[in-house]
């Protein structure tokens, strides 16, 4: 009731020509449909707590598979298949990191090694640390005062930056390029401060890429109370580090698949909307906000379509990708398969920034399709949805906008707190809200069925 | 950077004579004030784990008030005192809910008594269920079937509702008058499905009021599972319950405070501004969301004033209400006091909806203010805060708003977490996170500086 009597009112905010009537009544069916009778949330138990987290080339990835192609079967999509993508393998094994602070005791610390890292091959690698702030302080230094160390990069997620997202940005460079810049003056290993905006010692595991040319030193993350701990005392000390890590990256890729979910198009069945989160996950936690939100929330997508007899002018695909987190394979192979098929791609959407309240959908297109879009806005204002500002896209969807010029598209959920929970064990089912997750399928569910129903590309 | 450059951006959406660049400016200064330097997080530890619950009347709520005095203090308030209320004292004791469902054996399930309601005496009550789903269902039926009988009152909040507020609204008579309709008829006791949006048991206790009337027959809450397992139970069966209670509302009143903290206007300095939230709480959890989020952010707002040397033009007064749950009596006499003294109250406004991120401040005020206010509303776009067309107010202030015709505000945070933890055991620090309770400081410090840098009011 409520609802419905706010969404008449936004409708005296746009032009009568523009408003449908029966859109405004649409976007209330989805919401109803989802909100009580939606199966995402029940979907990501599933998946977290069965499967748990799926790193690529894993048995547990190959049992996501599994289960993606059994829900979107049961979401009642008109066709699922596995597409086929080789991605890399890569172990974590046993690791331990061990810092000598006061007392020159050693103490073993909260730590994970980045995602991709060769790591000691088992054996203890102690050396001592020099900290910097930034590559530049790093790069000011003389090879000297580096070689034979362990680099501390002690820099922060800036706390006062308000979407997380750009604090990310801002600071992953650390994360993903540390011993490509620490390497090549002859350190011997990585610490970095984890990309973490939380007051804990959690570190946060992640991708990391080595040059072809350096070196492949080991990279570590910290949690955010270690790290300040570690720079207090390196500010006037000489701290030691002792790394130990099995971590390896094999050099062969293993088979895996995308898992794909379909229903055709009434008028135009050759012209396809993708959307998508990814299936793989990091190795620890249960990969519960990043992204078995996304992947649930796409199936939603296709069980609502469904469930409510709404047939799609265009063609609507729900992706969940594989091996966004580290190589991005899946993405590649389907714009690959997309232009070996000669496809006509209209709009690719990702969902893969966790599943709380969705805030916005951003949008990586010309400035005449966002303004097309832009004007269905006051329909999304009943169900939190308002920002349609924002530049954004997604991973797996990147290679189908950089092979083909697709336009792109992105879901904006409320970004404090996820970056808390990323890439940590804490990722896991229980810090996921039954109805923020709801609502971000909501919101993908109404704009794919604007898009579908105008015919906006 | 990412932050000015976002808030240069929306100024072109506003009117040139109405952009003033110092405003987006000191957005930003408070924002990164509060964001790297807040205490209101810290502020909210220290309540919730050195007082934890602080019902009104108990001597945790007399350590509330010497806590909220010196963090007032501290957070360099020109004046702080406390202001004299006489409060109701309630006591929950002992109490225990068993129902008899399949195969006849008694179990014991989660249960609240609603606060002020009257128990047992420690007695057992014993008698059969009946089930309504509304008022209406109950007013239908004859005396003779609910004579003696226990009524089960199965309204849920509704999920299809996307703000939880809406549903709380909707539902919340249930909570605060069933035992006045019940009672008439004969029953001997009530059981109501909790105020809740959870998919699990926790029973949320609460406010209800008999009747002066009314037999005052016990009132328990039970959580949403153990309420669906009854009513598909009594859909075909009679259950029975056992209530023991020992809850019981004392007759006489008790003394307590409201404490504030003030900073004298420079240029009107009789003009009051007044922003709060309630120090007291159920007596379950840590009261951290309710409302000790809103208690820390009206302190915070004090801090930030005074940290970054902003001298308002209007008086600025922090207001840590006594006995909202379950009397209103700080609210009240705040009021009175006000009419008193022939106090020159210009606005006021309230935080009581959960720390969690915000995403507007409603307002109970003119057309014309709020047209006025609303002009300003793309300075606050960086930070989040897009929602200025709702009606909002709160409890605490709306004796003012009653009594003196002021006009009133309230901080609309995201909603959708809120009624999982609302007067639950579940309420605790753990729930909050830093900076979602931060960004709801900034958007009231912002405001409350707009406000009296332009002399809206």
């Amino acid at each position: 009731m409520k609802l419905l009597f706010k969404a008449t009112i936004v409708a005296t905010m746009i032009s009568p020509e523009l408003y449908a009537q029966s859109d405004s009544l649409q976007f209330n069916k989805i919401s109803d449909n989802i909100m009580l009778q939606g199966q995402c949330y029940n979907n990501l138990r599933v998946l977290c707590k069965t499967v748990g987290h799926r790193l690529s080339g894993t048995e547990a990835a190959s049992k996501a598979v599994e289960w993606g192609f059994e829900a979107l079967k049961k979401a009642g999509a008109d066709t699922v298949w596995l597409q086929p993508v080789m991605v890399p393998k890569w172990h974590r094994g046993q690791e331990k990191l061990s810092l000598q602070l006061d007392n020159n005791k050693w103490i073993t610390v909260p730590a994970l090694s980045l995602g991709n890292t060769e790591g000691t091959n088992g054996k203890v690698l102690e050396a001592p640390i020099i900290m910097v702030q930034s590559f530049d302080e790093l790069n000011a230094l003389p090879d000297a005062q580096v070689k034979g160390k362990i680099v501390f990069f002690n820099y922060k997620m800036k706390q006062d930056f308000v979407n997380t997202f750009n604090a990310y940005g801002d600071a992953v460079k650390y994360r993903w390029a540390s011993p490509n810049y620490a390497a090549p003056k002859g350190a011997v290993g990585v610490i970095i401060r984890s990309m973490s905006t939380g007051e804990d010692d959690y570190p946060h595991t992640g991708s990391m890429r080595y040059k072809d040319s350096v070196t492949k030193i080991p990279e570590m993350a910290i949690g955010n109370r270690t790290a300040d701990k570690l720079y207090q005392y390196c500010l006037k000390h000489t701290a030691s580090a002792r790394i130990q890590s099995d971590a390896h990256m094999y050099t062969s890729l293993v088979p895996s698949y995308n898992v794909i979910g379909e229903i055709k198009g009434s008028k135009y069945p050759d012209r396809i909307i993708t959307v998508g989160g990814h299936l793989d996950s990091w190795d620890v936690g249960e990969g519960a906000h990043d992204d078995g939100a996304g992947c649930v929330q796409s199936i939603e997508i296709i069980r609502t379509f469904k469930s409510l007899g709404m047939q799609p002018n265009y063609t609507i695909r729900a992706v969940l990708f594989m091996n966004e987190e580290n190589g991005l394979k899946g993405g590649e192979a389907y714009a690959d398969s997309a232009i070996s098929k000669n496809e006509h791609h209209v709009l690719a959407i990702e969902t893969d920034a966790g599943g709380f309240a969705p805030r916005g959908i951003g949008f990586e297109m010309g400035a005449g399709k966002k303004q097309q879009i832009k004007k269905y806005a006051p329909l999304f204002l009943p169900y939190g949805v308002y920002d349609f500002d924002q530049e954004e896209g997604g991973a797996d969807i990147s290679p189908l906008q950089r092979k083909m010029g697709i336009p792109v598209a992105g879901l904006l959920p409320e970004s404090q707190r996820y970056f808390d929970v990323h890439h940590t064990p804490n990722d896991v089912f229980e810090t996921v809200n039954h109805r923020e997750l709801k609502l971000g399928a909501v919101a993908l569910t109404q704009f794919i069925y604007l898009v579908s129903t105008h015919e906006i590309f």
